[in-house]
């Protein structure tokens, strides 16, 4: 990893060279004629595709043709449970409901409460295992279909991806895990163990079906590494590898090099924010404005660098005509930030608004969701 | 680990010197002062303590202390699935029954088929846990009370232990692993994580209670290095630390430094043998005879290099005194080998005859005692 930019499952800092990564990690750009066939399959393309913010994949034109066969495919991805979601983990929440509602496929959803009492989030695990069920509300807010919704906790479903996990686990040496994640030997050994307890849902419905299913991993980019393990013992084992697609992740709002974390309110938006401090967090936010008005009249702005364009453009603002048009007016200092941020807010208002309902529905909906024994 | 005999859980071989393996472990001799206590609060002395077979601990004093004062203490030990048996495997068996018995203790056994699997004696988990439950067979057939052992399959009970497993593992580094089972970097992550599945149950019977319970674990010398981590891990999760009894290991019935091994039949005694098998076995075994009958008679032959005398002594046979006859006779030339296996295959012939018939009573009584939710 070079100096400037580090991108791990467990660190992102630094500002992220996608193109390198792609390069690095050794991926694929989802390219024009990939959108094409994805246009033609789904009838559309999500926003999310095609601004390039899902940009990399593995796999992806298998996962198409198998859909072509129509023998389907399932989804899955994940969350490690954390006291605040924000709009940052939910990128591929927001696209995996998409492919969900477009291709009809079984999602398989993974809380990773151990992962998160392992690698020191959490001192206690019952807590990690607590917050999950708390975010389990906001997926389920996000509309995804109980009856292709399959969500699991790791510590509640280890039953059956302890013995999957194993099987990984077998074919995976410690060296490999030094290679991929740059762990050292003061890694403790439940870290070091983890990452075949992440393979184990790729592997989970052809297990449940008892034939191969192929899998397709919505997912950021920083997870990658996992998968490129799981890929690996895949034939091993005698599964399908599983699919992948990378999303880039959405900037701070305290601007391109921050770091987006729950321990720091400000540098997202989180489902549970009050209408009162999401919009002043969306108003102090960093943005590509001048020192002054009169200057950003004359000079124009960049949108370029601006944490509040980022969620026009990741999230908030459907239409490609008017990101455009945002885009353009922000250059050319037609718009001014102020203006701009008050009507960002609109769009993340009636989002939060609708989310915060949503929410507080999905409390009564948990078991129609877990998937147990 | 000096280069002449090597002792793991995952590797005896050479002549091993029990007395560097005290300084080597960092155990306590059981003394004659501890031996004269546990006589005192138990009524008795099971033969594999009066001959020294049990001959090293850790806190067994405080076990007694805790028995003393009321609280009680649970026992736990363990088997790797084996495609067979052997007397070997069951000298903690007997003891532990014997322990069961005389201090009414609750008895956690554990079947690790996931570490048999990950260390490679089965390419297949299934077949792992086919033969862990073949192997139970033994286990009831030794006569626990189903009412106070609880016998637990790790992939099938690993809900209840994994949350204690990953607990452990949080505080061990590959760093200990390194030191403590001569890991290095080409051993597959399960490997390296199992360590924490085998701490588990040491931990389990105080997570049952909801508070803290002692935990006695008789077992194999070579186990050791798995309690010593148990232990350093124990306080900082609150736990107390478990204590042990250790035994020697059984001879091959091939001589001193022959392997004992499910795929060297003729190692040991199995308990599925035909006795027209275990006869051949105990006639054919290494013994300290000389090379004539002639010479025997007058110069003697050598019990303690003799696999048959080893198995009157480890096992077969309870009385002291007449183990003193056999050993002074055999010293003196008055006894011949051939008498003497004669004598011992009738103990052995009494006991499979035993055996097999409760192991196969012991098919209609498994969910007696197996440990589910």
């Amino acid at each position: 990893m070079p100096e400037d930019f580090v991108v791990t499952p467990w660190e992102v800092k630094g500002q992220i060279d996608y193109d390198r990564l792609v390069t690095q990690f050794g991926t694929e750009r989802v390219n024009p004629e990939l959108l094409e066939r994805i246009r033609r399959i789904a009838g559309e393309l999500h926003p999310m595709l095609r601004r390039g913010i899902f940009y990399s994949h593995r796999d992806l034109d298998q996962i198409l043709d198998e859909h072509e066969k129509g023998n389907g495919f399932a989804l899955y991805t994940g969350r490690g449970p954390s006291s605040g979601i924000h709009i940052g983990h939910m990128l591929p929440w927001f696209f995996t409901k998409w492919l969900q509602d477009r291709f009809g496929a079984t999602l398989y959803f993974q809380i990773t409460d151990d992962e998160k009492f392992l690698f020191k989030d959490f001192d206690d695990l019952d807590q990690a295992t607590k917050v999950g069920y708390d975010n389990i509300l906001d997926i389920i807010a996000m509309g995804f279909d109980a009856k292709r919704t399959r969500i699991l906790i790791d510590t509640e479903y280890i039953h059956h991806l302890y013995p999957i996990a194993i099987e990984a686990a077998k074919r995976i040496t410690f060296s490999t895990t030094q290679a991929v994640f740059g762990f050292t030997n003061s890694n403790n050994i439940g870290e070091v163990f983890y990452t075949s307890v992440q393979a184990a849902p790729a592997f989970l419905p052809s297990v449940l079906a008892k034939k191969p299913v192929r899998v397709l991993i919505p997912c950021g980019i920083d997870q990658d590494p996992h998968f490129r393990i799981a890929r690996d013992v895949a034939p091993k084992l005698g599964f399908p590898k599983p699919a992948l697609i990378h999303n880039k992740l959405l900037p701070s709002l305290q601007g391109p090099t921050g770091k987006m974390s729950a321990s720091i309110p400000e540098s997202s938006i989180f489902t549970k924010d009050s209408l009162k401090a999401a919009k002043r967090k969306i108003m102090d936010a960093f943005t590509g404005g001048r020192a002054t008005v009169e200057e950003q009249r004359r000079l124009g702005a960049n949108p370029y660098i601006c944490s509040i364009f980022a969620f026009y453009n990741y999230v908030f603002e459907p239409y490609d005509g008017h990101l455009s048009e945002v885009e353009r007016t922000c250059k050319s200092g037609e718009r001014l930030c102020g203006d701009c941020k008050l009507e960002l807010w609109g769009k993340v208002e009636a989002f939060l608004k609708k989310h915060h309902e949503a929410r507080e529905k999905a409390k009564d909906r948990i078991e129609d969701f877990l998937l147990r024994d």
